[in-house]
């Protein structure tokens, strides 16, 4: 189309144009641009008079988070353009349909979810989501396996880990998820009200060792292609349908990253009920039925990663041995809590929070789910590699949040 | 220097008279091609009046074993050179020199080594390396280091990764290694007289969940820059210098991979001196040297890599958890053991022997050396998850060695 530089709005418009399977010549195009500019250009354009619309979504080539600014490669565009694109032949339906990508301006154009809502906030409004543990299973089972050594051939497998090398937005991670929250870093951002639970961080011998275990397997182990970002933010969702956006942070990673994101940011919003105006009994009954849609998505993505595996292995060896299967799945498992306890302490000490809590507007219910979630991360991350059913954890989750009530 | 085809000696002169800082112009350069002409041409080119010569290896684009022959990139040959260069920086002096690389050629010119014997033929004839545990456990300690996320940018490490994506080379050794011995496979080359034994392979389930698991980390772990077939026929040897040759596997894989390579072939070596010619103390002693010598390298590479770990290391939570040290050496540990016995197994039923065991005149000795390294490298594949020490490793060798002797 062009050489790079950022759209406006009007030059957006000309491009959509172009899609003539969506719009027609003379369709007179609204636009208007609805990122919040931090990352992204993100331009929705529709025709009234057909009700067609797309996102288009381009790549700036810095990151401000706040009011820091660093440079950031526009390669993340195409990363992002591919996997969304891997994803959805993997797992139909549940990602946006991507119309067009093009490198030069970093610009990928796709479905319009606008009658979706992010999970993030329908789960602060007490939404509920009775598909999404389905849903949700069947991509991560989807994409993780037949990306794995264990579902594509392992040379491929090999080119696919060379195409998504990601190691500005990897570093993201590794720095926000997996160091800040353990040391003083000017990159934490920290409630005065629970400093001393940050201290406690801080000096925790035994939590730095195993997220010290956590992180090695962040930077050596390329077991699957990762979403890498997957929290309830970038999940668009309705009661029939979920679509899972934004895999920018997309890289060959441990397949326990991505579930642990998922129920970490479930457990986020558990901890965050604290705050929660409503009669003591819906209270509970909402709590209980988000426990029960962490073991559900946990216990059908076991099941459907497992079928795959007897029906579509590529690994002789691994596959002829019940003993590695059923170690394998239990290492899925242990990875996933660990990881799911990294995201819940980061989302309260490091830079990025999560609206689930940080929109809690008594200060003191506030800090009481900063300190149950902290409480629920730690117990995970300790209790990671020993394991052994996904009841127990949400066990120990729920005991570790009432204790800290206490 | 022009398109790629198989040089002659003639035009392989040709391009060493244009190494002006080794020949003259008007050298009477004389060349012997010495390759085995089933991976690469090997040219041995010297200038008889100053006495200079060089190696000039080009890759062919195919591989010939037992009168199959198979595509293989010539790839390879990039990833070899850059490798060595690489390591030459990294281990000064336990590598050959490059003076050059051409691409599309497909060829490496570097130090003629012509002084130095194959390792695996010195031990043959048992030869005596006293400094080669204090060289092999630096170029280990050393590569594998600064290769790792702890030694180096963990971003440049990434682009390091996706420059060193090996798939064909990493085939040969996951079908070769990982699989072929433990099941019945064309590729499989078993003297019959070992039958029952190898048979046993394909039937111990024990057995195949360590070896899945040890392929798992294989496929999966981008721990450092391996060199990838570190075996005795990869090294050049005098008694007082190491020269490390021929890192066409390189790729990033698991660290344990490279330190198990070298004892596994030790190892080997220990095996096959049931057939030796020598009088009894002689031979007990010599068996006795190796085990020291395995002991030197593994308690020397520890040394070395945690000292680098101490001075340089660039991941701050990794080193600000001494349980975290101890237990990643620990792992190290635990993956060379088991990477070991994968070795030897391979070398007795896979593809490809070792001229140690296959030299053995004497049948009925030679059945014996084959059982006991098999012996040897079930004990350790079993084992590594369990192990606790080098010595402890040691001693289960010769235990099993003893007890296949019976």
């Amino acid at each position: 189309m062009s050489a790079y530089h950022p759209l406006t709005e009007q030059e957006a418009v000309e491009i959509a144009r172009s899609l003539s399977e969506i719009f027609t010549g003379d369709a007179q195009l609204q636009c208007r641009e609805i990122g919040d500019g931090n990352l992204n250009l993100v331009f929705h354009i529709t025709d009234p008079a057909s009700g067609q619309s797309v996102i288009m979504k381009q790549a700036l080539p810095y990151a401000k988070v706040v009011g820091e600014s660093w440079p950031l490669t526009l390669d993340r565009a195409r990363i992002e353009s591919e996997a969304l694109q891997l994803q959805g032949e993997l797992a139909p339906g549940l990602v946006p349909r991507v119309y067009r990508y093009d490198p030069e301006l970093a610009l990928t154009i796709m479905e319009d979810l606008s009658d979706h809502v992010i999970m993030r906030r329908g789960l602060i409004e007490g939404g509920s989501y009775p598909l999404f543990a389905d849903h949700i299973s069947t991509f991560m089972a989807n994409t993780l396996f037949y990306t794995s050594d264990l579902g594509m051939n392992q040379q491929e497998k090999k080119l696919k880990v060379r195409a998504f090398i990601n190691p500005e937005l990897c570093k993201i991670t590794e720095d926000l998820i997996f160091d800040d929250p353990y040391t003083h870093s000017s990159n934490n951002n920290i409630d005065p009200a629970i400093q001393d639970a940050a201290q406690a961080l801080t000096e925790d011998s035994e939590l730095h060792f195993e997220v010290a275990l956590l992180r090695e397997k962040f930077l050596t182990q390329a077991q699957a292609l990762l979403h890498g970002d997957l929290h309830t933010g970038s999940i668009f969702i309705t009661p029939q349908s979920t679509k899972v956006i934004d895999p920018e942070f997309a890289y060959y990673g441990p397949i326990g990253f991505d579930i642990g994101a998922v129920l970490a940011n479930l457990l986020l919003n558990y901890a965050s009920r604290e705050g929660w105006d409503a009669s003591e009994a819906v209270y509970e009954q909402y709590k209980e039925n988000l426990l029960t849609m962490i073991a559900d998505i946990w216990t059908q993505f076991e099941a459907k990663f497992r079928a795959l595996w007897e029906q579509v292995s590529v690994d002789r060896l691994a596959s002829s041995s019940a003993a590695y299967k059923d170690h394998y799945m239990l290492q899925l498992l242990r990875d996933t809590i660990g990881f799911a306890g990294c995201k819940m302490v980061r989302r309260i000490v490091g830079l990025a929070h999560v609206a689930d809590i940080d929109t809690i507007a008594d200060t003191a219910v506030r800090e009481q789910a900063q300190r149950k979630a902290l409480a629920i991360g730690t117990a995970l991350i300790k209790h990671n590699r020993k394991a052994r059913s996904i009841e127990e954890a949400i066990a120990l989750a729920a005991g570790a949040s009432a204790l800290a009530n206490a």
